[in-house]
């Protein structure tokens, strides 16, 4: 496991208990096995418990929880689902974690705006679900089941992007309570002002360290006339990226475009009973008019051909492209059934799509070496990939392995003008890189975090390097 | 005039002076007429010369100026064409105001990635004609020939905001003097990263406040393969609004929809020999594929018919459509040019979608009583319009009427969820309205302030009311 250089600032204290208690009942414990469920996310990184979880139920509560953090000096760390991936919710120096899982109510949906306000604990499935009947959908997809708030804070993205943007892209504005309790709200309905400083984009992707997200507006989007899906083989990972860059170059509006390696499609193909090519394979996702949808699949096949792709297979009912996506989205565990009990470090790097064949194949080219398995899958029309390292977890040796090619995978994505993460965010597990990504720049960030969080109490540990 | 409660922190110093021109040799003056020249913008707020204009050619020597401007506490302005509406650039304290249209060097164009890295001087015209033969173009255009450098300070935006964005989200990276003279790099190459906070985000938008933006790294488009733009009257404003609400929840990409009312059209008929109808009307353009476009055209002349609007002009040669959005961008001097000797007032709000048509018609009603013409002009796929008030300089009434229109003009907008601002910007003309608009969230960015510009020497008075 990789170790935080952690310390508790606070074991147990029982006037903290008492007065959230007061506050919010039974909604607050010391349980171990819940303490434990919740300062663990779905990375390698080691683990922290809280010292206590509080489930709060309302942005007020939240503030109050807040008051009483900030007079008994305990860290504060919002949980959402636990499905982040570079250690986000562990407690590095003990605290009181807000689990916001009970704030899941839709507030509002502006069908005509094409917005909603959502409470940060609403899922993006859940959200979708209630959204069927408006014909409009939220197409941010990271793969899990996410908590939107969750999401906004780590300025998540996913398979849609390529046409949809990212969480920076897609939220209108929020609700956030600050370190000193107070409850602000940023940005606003209307699509946009320059008014003042873009504090709904400041507090996107800043994981906790400045403030508790309870509330997000987002911009919605009408679910497609067309949707097209289809899977196309290619000889080598580098015609497929280069297909990639091809296709973005020529500004077909693809809305996904994963690309998996030859290993990721074998663990596929084991786990979710396909029968795809065992090779370097790119799904791709259309949507628009009927025309629109029918003019962007010609295209890409067309350069998909110049890039020896010949064997288009099309899904287009629900049903298969569902299956197809699902299978995309379960990569991860289909990539941890190639080696039972070993444990999956997944990481994501992203750079400019002119780089990304170049930092596909050097890395492709270290992974030789590795002593386990490492496939590759990206979202490659955002110039963004991702690694997993299937590791034994006991071994040191491996380990030690798998942070030496990070830190090269991550030393390469910088070199080419990339960034240390594209949309897994920094957490503690990347936070070494980031002066090493943004400079001086890291100094301003500081001098924010401080400006806005004296006492250093909102999720501390994460994003700034020690 | 309106005029802020300005107090001069510096006037004449000649160690300031002599040290900027130990830097900066012949590029710094005190010449009154230059001064003036920069204190003043195309807005109807008083203008503040400052008390020494330096020209900068480098990043190197405007972080010179500012270490300079710290020891003497002498406030810092940026200047880019001088085009800004909200008395963005007006010395309000004094100062130096650092020129940057020197700096007009494209320091790289990424044709792979569609994008390029600028001065800050360069212009929008400049930087399109320079990217010509690339076949990419950077589609934000807010009329006037703007700095890049300015139209990123102020979060500019334009026709083609439906579309493309506005400069929020089209600004991938920045380099920034900070106030204490530290240059950083912000945001970077990569299409997306969750890597750390948002300081290009923060810095977009912050008109010189929190430091000044040197060199700017903007996403660039492929030139459509086909345009066409089409000009459409109807039979009331509340007609038009509403083709341009059906429109946008029609979910067609179109690239521009601009509204205008039937004065607009009167002034710009006259002043841009046109012979459109004195009616409320539409100017739109559409970008794709050929039937892409085609596709978009017939929707919307559709949905146009079901409002009354029957009669489509097109404009497809590349002459007439230059022709017909030349006109548009000179609505301000043709609504001048209504009444000789008057000066004019622009402002602008932005409402979401659902309240346009409403925000609309109670303004044409509260209109009804201006003692001065008071053409309407919108952005309306954004939701965002804009008054000019042409008024006579010297009467005090109607300034006092103007000024009493614009507060409940405001207030309207803000009560139906929307922004005191949609691309304007503050300045210091709008900043008694941030409270209202923003709230507690005020305070959150008048610590980041203080964090950043303790000594409050970049732009002072802009943005934060006093």
């Amino acid at each position: 496991m990789v170790s935080p250089a952690g310390r508790s600032r606070i074991r147990h204290n029982d006037a903290l208990v008492a007065e959230l208690s007061a506050v919010l009942g039974e909604r607050v414990t010391t349980n171990q096995a819940v303490r434990e469920r919740h300062g663990k996310d779905e990375s390698f990184h080691a683990p922290h418990p809280p010292d206590v979880v509080a489930f709060a139920e309302s942005t007020d509560e939240v503030r109050d929880i807040v008051l009483i953090c900030g007079r008994h000096g305990a860290p504060v760390i919002p949980y959402g689902t636990g499905t982040s991936l570079e250690g986000h919710v562990a407690a590095l120096e003990g605290g009181v974690c807000i689990d916001l899982s009970g704030m899941d109510r839709i507030l509002r949906v502006g069908a005509e705006d094409m917005d909603v306000t959502v409470q940060a604990g609403v899922t993006r499935k859940r959200l979708n679900e209630h959204l069927r009947d408006t014909g409009l959908f939220f197409p941010i997809d990271p793969g899990a089941d996410a908590s939107i708030g969750g999401m906004t804070a780590t300025r998540a993205s996913g398979t849609n992007a390529v046409r949809y943007g990212t969480m920076r892209e897609n939220v209108l504005g929020l609700t956030v309570v600050m370190a000193d309790g107070r409850v602000v709200h940023t940005g606003g309905r209307a699509r946009k002002s320059s008014a003042g400083y873009d504090l709904t984009r400041l507090m996107v992707g800043s994981e906790g360290t400045l403030g508790v997200i309870t509330e997000i507006t987002l911009r919605l989007y009408g679910i497609p006339e067309a949707i097209s899906s289809a899977v196309c083989a290619f000889p080598t990972l580098l015609d497929a990226t280069n297909t990639v860059i091809a296709t973005i170059q020529a500004g077909v509006p693809v809305a996904r475009m994963e690309l998996l390696d030859a290993l990721q499609m074998e663990a596929c193909n084991r786990f979710s009973k396909l029968d795809y090519p065992v090779a370097p394979t790119i799904f791709f996702e259309f949507h628009g008019s009927p025309r629109g949808v029918e003019e962007q699949a010609e295209t890409v096949k067309a350069i998909a051909g110049d890039f020896g792709g010949d064997d288009f297979r099309w899904s287009t009912s629900p049903e298969e492209r569902n299956r197809l996506w699902q299978a995309r989205h379960d990569a991860f565990y289909a990539a941890l059934a190639m080696r039972p009990g070993a444990q999956g470090w997944p990481t994501d790097v992203c750079v400019p799509i002119s780089r990304l064949a170049e930092c596909i194949a050097e890395t492709q080219e270290d992974l030789k070496s590795a002593p386990f398995p490492v496939p590759i899958v990206g979202h490659a029309g955002d110039g963004n990939f991702h690694l997993v390292y299937v590791i034994d977890p006991d071994s040191q040796s491996e380990v030690e392995a798998a942070n030496a090619i990070n830190e090269r995978l991550v030393t390469r994505a910088l070199a080419m003008g990339g960034t240390c993460t594209g949309e897994h965010g920094v957490g503690y597990g990347k936070a070494k890189f980031l002066t090493a990504e943004h400079g001086e720049a890291v100094s301003v960030m500081r001098a924010i975090k401080q400006a806005l969080d004296p006492m250093n109490l909102m999720n501390p540990g994460k994003i700034l390097p020690p």
